[in-house]
């Protein structure tokens, strides 16, 4: 379905993140850091990796416009970090997306991204499902990569959308997102997406930019919008997953916010 | 030499790793985890970052295939969860690859991942000349770069292997592979592997990926081989180091496995 | 104004740097590490990222022909090392570049900045026109985007050069490089340097590499120059940031040292 629902992404809402350059600060995984920088300059907001215990509750309560948590690679030292900041971004009324890379898989940072939820929950959880059945209490996969279907994962994110008053987002081949209520499922999107490391982490980084201008139901599905339809721009032109990364970028880039509307694919 | 010798990489090892798409968990260094990550994927297998002693034994004795030690950018946590990791590999069976970067040239981690060999044996040791040099207990180079030649590290290799009855691969413009007993020398590859970092570290990653497949011997043979061939590919296309970098992710995913058995160049 | 003068970089420098290939250590951020290393093999230089507090005053007063300390993700573990790096970089003589990423926007970083400054000068300190106005004890810009000119930063580039007897280095749309006494202004570069993360960190680099080779003021121009005709010749073929990031490291490498001296616009 191509028509425009109430769930679609708005133009408004893509012109302002650009118009607005949103600073996201980011605690995530050392493998994509810089990817995910590139990503949020592409899609025309900032970023800023401020993750160390000593920064980053006062970068967070001050000039951050969002906050990305995402509990890959993490150290105790910055795994501290994630529970000041987002402490710091709840009181100061910060939106704040969690990532909670391997949930399930992995017990020590799936208790301690539950715990950060439980004392101040995000604005946004994105994963893959079986993140998401594993974050929720199921049995994890076998690391980052999904092993359930999106569908399979629709009870855990409807529980945990209700439970935690925010938005769950479960990215695959099918994108669901739901509120709790409200439910989502976008098509977009390209093979070639699931063969570069870090799109999935990037997308959240992306999330908690959009977060800052609009609701987080449309921060969430206007991201996955704008990720997915520059992946089948970027899929078009390229050989392999090393130029599909390049063309990424650049489609990011230059994707208009008409195009983003008219060409997200609800379902 | 083009015919297809004992030593050549089997057209069947290519497909079994495209088909298991073994989990590598790299407890490598911070310069290249993504780049490491990407040609994880692009040679059909799938990283996972999973290097903190909190976590770091659990999953190398669970979900990984196969563990990769790269001891360049050590801090003292990780190089605890190094050690963990390769005791947890060893008791549950499972292969693992030192890339002992920059040994001979800085103690402290030279020293550790002796002690990690002597603990636990790798199944194979990956370095370029001065690295196995260094390992070995001879005067390492400046750093990461080769300032010896692969026949000078050839006794040193020999001996490597023969102490830890490991596969060492010596890694240059002739790629030296031994079991102690066996010797195999690899011609491909091409000078713009040596100005875009990380593909030596990449390198180890795809030995432990097929070391999940076959034996040590064919493992780092056949990763070499791909890796060198894709290089040859990548080199025809591009201007630069920037673009070399792109094209070998491409050409690492689009080798057939016919191809890179038929290309690989014996002496 | 295109004509050569005292100010302009020397082709001679250029060649001496790709001939003698200077080691350049890099204490450095997270974010940026993979793109520095190559950006320095690009130029024709060499990376080393030994930063931890083993290593770090072993390897600067030994192999290291130049050390870069990068403040971006600081950790506490990092931080010592820095101090460890750059009191042996000055006991052994060699040069070494500051830059002080988000001084004046995040007060823990800067007060370090500012104590390893105090302790033994860099040869060269190289900022936005925020970081550099931070830095000096103004108040900063939002984190790593300037969010001053560069004509505003010229009072604090001047003192601060005087104070500590370096060559201050103010990166943006105009370049300004001040030795207290001497200031240059430098016209080239292009908008897309500021939709890549971690140019101005490699910039950095540069520095420290072209600082090896010749006077710390020559260094500093060179470098400028170096990077910023090199993103001209990127931006020439390429249709969004992406493509702009590996275009820029085969121009890097690609150009010739007339050419960058020919072209260089000092204004």
């Amino acid at each position: 379905m191509n028509a425009i629902s109430p769930f679609s992404p708005s133009a408004r809402v893509v012109a302002a993140l650009r118009e607005q350059v949103p600073l996201v600060q980011c605690l995530t995984n050392q493998v994509v850091m810089n990817f995910t920088a590139n990503v949020l300059y592409a899609v025309g907001a900032a970023p800023v990796m401020v993750d160390n215990p000593e920064e980053a509750a006062d970068f967070a309560a001050g000039a951050a416009s969002a906050i990305l948590i995402n509990t890959g690679t993490p150290s105790a030292g910055k795994m501290h970090a994630m529970h000041l900041a987002t402490t710091a971004a709840a009181k100061a009324g910060k939106p704040w997306v969690l990532d909670p890379v391997a949930a399930g898989a992995l017990p020590w940072r799936t208790d301690q991204a539950q715990h950060m939820m439980s004392a101040n929950p995000a604005t946004i959880l994105r994963g893959n499902a079986s993140e998401i059945i594993g974050f929720a209490g199921g049995l994890g996969g076998r690391g980052v990569d999904a092993t359930e279907t999106t569908s399979a994962a629709l009870d855990a994110a409807t529980h945990l959308a209700r439970t935690y008053h925010c938005v769950v987002a479960v990215s695959g081949p099918t994108d669901v997102i739901t509120d709790g209520d409200q439910t989502v499922r976008l098509e977009n999107g390209h093979p070639l997406l699931t063969k570069v490391t870090g799109i999935g982490c990037a997308l959240g980084a992306v999330m908690a930019a959009y977060s800052a201008v609009t609701t987080p139901l449309d921060a969430a599905i206007t991201a996955t919008s704008h990720m997915n339809i520059a992946a089948e721009d970027a899929a078009a032109g390229t050989t392999g997953p090393g130029s599909f990364a390049v063309a990424l970028l650049d489609a990011l880039a230059n994707l208009t916010p008409d195009e983003i509307v008219s060409r997200t694919n609800l379902s």
